[in-house]
């Protein structure tokens, strides 16, 4: 059977979804080295994305602030570890003028700046520096911030959306007065994290702390969201740090507690970035194109008016009538009334992902009947239904498709979780091309052998099992 | 009499402003040079006001999307005129790397990039580039693109909001098949943003074309808006530039016509930023704080509860229930439970512009009182209604807020523009100290004497007279 998209996923996965990319017109390369330009279908999901985030991220008393681009160089120089875990692949601004040299733009050298500038790679130090002076007695506290902003960290081998040079993020920062609120914060968020993705992206996530290897770099706890693509890869696509009070120390965010002393505050960070949108797409996704969840689709329902000549002004009119008593009931809707033929209209939103597709004949307009085929589940749930019970029901069929994406997505997982006994039986799996996450005793994995395995099948440890944190899912990953 | 920002507008107008944005807590200067970080109160003011515009540019038919931060060099060696304006005082990246050399953090020689990247000052040139290559045939446009991006212009004397380094704005590219219908929607941008300011930010604009002069490094037309302030000086607070094919030759940007023949494209660009903020705290604040339109108010409404010890949680409850009230109605409500004394309450939420404040004391609360105050009006605006009263009539008053801030900058734009014969008449005015927007003929400041009283005294042509385009208007400006 021909497929919109080739190779199919089991063909070659990784050439799949760049093209999968491509025939969604979400993205392509830019002419900057790793980084992507988002295009308008693209950006529009991460704007519903976004703002729904940003809701429940308000919802739990977090202001947004703005805090500058460029980080001056010293700030790294007071955080050792965190430049080794972060700042070293970085863009550094070290000149702030053109000049015409020999006829070509170059850096004026009498330009140069004392101290170079790097582009955040990430917030912590610019706004540890303003919490230590923002923050004076235990009144202050807690302070909860976040910023929406582009990052650097400069990519060998970028991905789009998965790792990209430049990304867009969230970045939230807490900061309590004792350590016991900032871990209660830190694993509130990462909760918070893991509705959001059921909820609004329909991706149940693997929710559990990093081992000491993977942690954030100057962080005491790190809690991750892995996601199990359908090649079996793990991706992370969110983290939550209790930082403890290493940033408060390097920084000095001290306050003056109830008991009149001045000590140092504990602090929390949180993140998600335009990779969740990598694994979206990677997650749902088949062989004929994008797969959206209805909460973040730009388009909810396509309306294709199956026009021919004589037919053509009167059926898109009815299909633009169609299109308002959707949108009356809350639904966004496309009528495609351009003039294009219908089966490659049909092709652009299947490729594009749109949840629900309504085709509508000249037929069908006499008798008041629309057929509708639901994209997760393909041609085999076309079916004919009365316009009004379309209106009537279209919120339910939305609910619907998004349950059952989420329960495709769970039931998969499942199965990609492999329980083994010890690094022999792991091995063995590998060396078999078993696919998913495996997992094992976390005391199995601190050996030399377990390193060599690591290195031999490119495995590393996502996280510990929340629900016995004696065990560790080891897996590759993007 | 004491006012709560000193010195006040009269006595130093540029330090107020200064201590202004202190006072409501706004912004801080950024440890990065011409830098500023906007804080929770001043990014809520933001956010109102970017959701806002956002909504008013995509019901233009524009789609979001996002451009990289960095600029290859070589796209503004193509661009000399573009770069002559713009470009040259950029932040230049020139390394990926930082190394540990000699126990200090600084740019790995081997890092270093054979060609050096911008941080975008504007995004012209690299969207010029993307266009060309999604741009194919007269069925490809109009072609109406927009972001919400950072960018950046080395500034040498920055000041808060009006001139920073880094900046956050939006900008809007569009392509045309006709220059007519470009320079269409240059205008129809132009006009969005001045009833945008006129409804949004209740700042009726001084709206017309930029003289030669003045235009926009590659622009056929530009069309300014200019705000007066206080001080009389002008501000530029948003352009529209109607480019005609310049961008479409650089960058080729070609189109199969309906007749069949391959041509340039005509592209217009327009843009607001953050610049708007200070345009609007310096037009309405007075010696008292900030006094911000009701739309853009992240709190239009402060309830500040008058407890004495033992009516405190009755009073507490009792106000957090009028709050909810007012909620329903529509209205962006904080109610003030906080243990601050009252009359630093009232001071705090006057100095942060809340448009009307709301008393209730123990008294009041058994009559079924409040006492109102218009932030706009001050305390002669005091007065104590029935809160059924208050509650049914809240949105009115914020309307009529509204528009008596927009009458009253009226009326001071009025008096603030005068009209000069000559140039002996527009010097003699200067020496004497008068302030505002002189409007004088065009073609009188096409000579040397000009030029010198605008060394002399600061001045620039903000725009012609829409009314009447044989005249300029002339102005010390931002």
């Amino acid at each position: 059977m021909k497929t919109a998209i080739t190779p199919t996923r089991a063909e070659n996965f990784s050439e799949w979804y760049q093209n999968l990319i491509v025939a969604a017109d979400l993205a392509e390369n830019a002419p900057v080295r790793g980084c992507m330009t988002i295009k308008p279908y693209g950006w529009a999901i991460w704007e519903l994305m976004r703002d729904e985030m940003d809701r429940r991220i308000k919802s739990h008393g977090v202001q947004n602030a703005n805090f500058p681009l460029l980080i001056p160089i010293e700030f790294f120089n007071k955080e050792a570890q965190h430049v080794d875990g972060f700042a070293k692949e970085s863009a550094v601004v070290t000149h702030h003028r053109l000049k015409m040299i020999d006829g070509k733009l170059q850096p004026d050298p009498e330009s140069k700046l004392t101290e170079p500038y790097i582009i955040r790679p990430t917030s912590e130090t610019i706004i540890g520096e303003a919490m230590s002076r923002w923050i004076h007695s235990y009144r202050d506290l807690p302070m909860k911030l976040n910023q929406w902003v582009n990052v650097m960290r400069w990519e060998m081998r970028p991905r789009m959306f998965l790792r990209t040079s430049e990304f867009n993020w969230q970045e939230g920062h807490n900061v309590f007065a004792t350590h016991e609120e900032a871990n209660a914060d830190a694993r509130k968020m990462h909760k918070m994290y893991g509705d959001y993705m059921r909820d609004i992206l329909a991706i149940p996530s693997i929710m559990g702390e990093k081992t000491p290897e993977e942690r954030f770099a100057g962080a005491d706890h790190t809690y991750t969201l892995e996601h199990i693509m359908q090649d079996g890869k793990a991706l992370q696509a969110g983290t939550s740090h209790d930082l403890g009070q290493h940033f408060s120390k390097s920084f000095g965010i001290q306050f003056l507690g109830t008991d009149g002393k001045l000590q140092h505050a504990w602090t929390t960070s949180w993140g998600t970035t335009t990779r969740m949108m990598g694994s979206m797409f990677m997650v749902h996704s088949d062989d004929d194109g994008l797969v959206l969840p209805p909460a973040v689709a730009p388009y909810q329902v396509v309306i294709i008016p199956i026009t021919r000549e004589d037919t053509a002004d009167a059926l898109n009119e009815y299909a633009e009538k169609l299109g308002e008593q959707l949108r009356g009931v809350g639904v966004r809707v496309l009528v495609d009334t351009t003039d294009m033929r219908a089966p490659d209209k049909m092709w652009k939103w299947i490729k594009r992902g749109v949840p629900l597709r309504v085709e509508i004949g000249a037929r069908e307009m006499e008798s008041g009947d629309v057929t509708i085929t639901r994209r997760d589940l393909g041609r085999e749930s076309k079916r004919t239904i009365k316009t009004e019970e379309l209106v009537a029901s279209v919120n339910d069929i939305m609910r619907q498709i998004h349950d059952d994406m989420v329960t495709r997505v769970e039931k998969r997982n499942h199965d990609m979780i492999h329980d083994v006994a010890d690094l022999a039986a792991l091995e063995s799996a590998l060396a078999n091309g078993e696919i998913g996450f495996f997992r094992i005793k976390y005391e199995l994995t601190q050996c030399e052998q377990f390193d060599g395995l690591m290195e031999k099948y490119k495995i590393t440890r996502r996280c510990l099992d929340d629900n016995n944190p004696e065990y560790v899912f080891v897996a590759k990953s993007y």
